[in-house]
């Protein structure tokens, strides 16, 4: 396998766009991402769309030659890829492996979603097809149910608190807030946090990632040719995806993710870095006790301080290790989609040093999780300086 | 790129399955697959899934994890590919490229749909859902229009008559009434298949695939380790997967397929073989004229000359090239994720000389021609005995 590197990247602002359809979101995605890594479309050798739920969203399905063809990206294989919310994080992945293998040399990969154009109880349903119609889901969960019933068994075994859900959300509006492209840029209290409307017991409004419409898109190269593009290309160090059941029930453990710990293990050895050495990070807050439980799969922190972590201000910009400097999916939004491509602009911003107000001090070892579902699916993915 | 090989294949019977659901279906050929492979879960190290509809069909998305776990394999990725009725066709292409590539060595690709639990006007819109909402869909189009509208063309410029197209049903349907694991096994005239109720003219009932539910499984391996697994491996000589407009209206020319052609050049190339090497051949016949276009764009004989190819006999069971030997679309069946990976068991059947009395006396090089929507994607996979 060969060092592959970013060598563009480009997103639309999220939020709720009524005036642009998916395809239009995508594609300005993609403009952005060609412009920013001078390349140009037919350049392009395989393309990859991470979208979950496009046809019940919007009607469409067969989106990836529905996007490649409006970007001018003709012939070549295009390739939709589902993987719940870690659809585009998926698609990354299979990118970049096409590119460490000599098989591509130029890739790309959009994720996009639409959900604004549905009401918020279809959106809800919408998004539990991502769990086990059979079994928890025709019983009535929803997944603000699910991780509630995750958050209150973390409660359980560990003694994480409200405050320490609370922080979390405090901590990721403060950067959304700066954020220009941020779906809610606004800073709230810890007692705003606290005072939410509930959701699911013991989530509230504040716990809850957005509903949200936005794409993103990056483009793979080999690294050795990666000068020929962009005079700041971003290595791809470690990368790894994994799988576990999709029904909460069958898993032995709710308050652990196996596949984030799988697939952080095998980023990290790729890599070759231990997950103290990782700088920031892009942790997939679909709701404020998955960040928490993240910061402990990916060996942050040890099992049940993830709560402690996060308000004593470790993972806030100008900690130690700042978390969801974009503001995550909690303020950033979370356009289920396009997030995993998201997160991987996201690292690339700061390894760049073009996070304006957001920029961290320590920017050179990035890590971004994508989860799909109650963590049946993981993609992990570590960037740095190339 | 090293050689790859077939090790083991197994399907459902296609047909209208009440008490099967998605999953039932898909573990139920998953482990035929196994099982004949000779391979264990812990074995696989990559999972890809083709699924065009689960979440419309039946409410169910981020499904590939939801099989793969069913199956006994853990914790490997497990990534579902979309690519409408070309699904299981690129996820196949997919593995292949891993395996190719040197990235993994046992990887399995499940192909499924489960689709007569909806009545058939939902089964007609879900089915439109892969071709452009924003334009033709929109305008009323679904697909028996749009290959009515191809047909009409293709009659026009080039004199095709309602016999070509009949020849072809009636060709499939003798071939599907040999097989048991066909979802219509009987025997129609040409005066029959003429006097079909009217669907898109000049398309009537007998010109259209069935709705079916059914799955299919392969498991691919590097050459070199076939024998560990099975004595009758089945190489992949050539594969490749192509693009093209989703939209029948931005196409210059709507007798012809782009992405086909494209595909079937590329799968030429690197088999080194000749259109006219090519003895036996699963087609992607969704609509009767769908097969008599993909017999020109592959170079089987000149544009134009499909329908008379067919009438005259030379693509039956006892003709020259012999085209759909297990009934196809048309009489097999056409639950749509799973079809392009049924073609390939339908390949390695022949290959391997278990067709029964379906079997083909030239059955050493085949090809399978998996087409999406209007012509969108298509990937086309040459098979030969190893």
């Amino acid at each position: 396998m060969r060092p592959v590197a970013v060598i563009g990247a480009g997103k639309t602002p999220f939020g709720a766009f009524p005036d642009l359809d998916l395809r239009a979101l995508a594609v300005q995605a993609g403009e952005r991402c060609l412009a920013n890594g001078h390349v140009s479309p037919a350049q392009i050798e395989s393309f990859y769309l991470g979208n979950f739920a496009g046809p019940s969203f919007v009607g469409q399905n067969h989106l990836a030659p529905y996007v490649s063809m409006a970007l001018g990206i003709k012939g070549v294989p295009a390739t939709r890829i589902e993987a719940a919310c870690a659809s585009s994080g998926s698609a990354f992945f299979h990118a970049w492996a096409e590119v460490a293998a000599g098989i591509y040399d130029i890739v790309m990969v959009v994720g996009v979603e639409k959900m604004t154009s549905q009401p918020t109880g279809r959106v809800t349903e919408i998004l539990a097809s991502a769990g086990d119609l059979t079994g928890e889901i025709r019983a009535g969960s929803t997944f603000p149910s699910l991780f509630g019933m995750i958050a209150r068994r973390h409660m359980y075994e560990f003694g994480t608190r409200k405050e320490h859900l609370a922080a979390v959300a405090v901590k990721n509006h403060a950067a959304g807030a700066l954020n220009p492209d941020a779906h809610m840029r606004k800073t709230i209290t810890i007692e705003q946090a606290l005072a939410g409307k509930p959701v699911a017991e013991p989530l509230n409004l504040y716990d809850c990632s957005l509903i949200s419409d936005g794409a993103a898109a990056v483009i793979l190269a080999p690294l050795e040719r990666a000068a020929e593009f962009t005079e700041k290309p971003v290595r791809v160090l470690g990368i790894a995806q994994a799988s576990d059941h999709v029904a909460l029930d069958r898993k032995e453990d709710i308050t652990t993710f196996p596949a984030v710990r799988m697939a952080g293990e095998k980023a990290y050895r790729m890599a070759g870095v231990s997950p103290q050495e990782v700088e920031f990070a892009e942790l997939h807050d679909c709701f404020t006790i998955a960040e928490i439980i993240a910061t402990e799969d990916l060996g942050f922190v040890k099992r049940g301080c993830g709560g402690p972590y996060a308000m004593e201000g470790h993972t806030s910009l100008t900690g130690e290790r700042p978390i969801n400097t974009s503001g995550g999916l909690k303020s950033k939004g979370h356009p289920v989609g396009a997030t995993g491509v998201a997160q991987i602009c996201d690292l690339v911003q700061q390894i760049r040093c073009e996070a304006g107000p957001r920029q961290v001090a320590r920017h050179s070892l990035g890590l971004a999780e994508n989860l799909g579902g109650s963590g049946a699916t993981c993609v992990v993915s570590i960037l740095g300086a190339a």
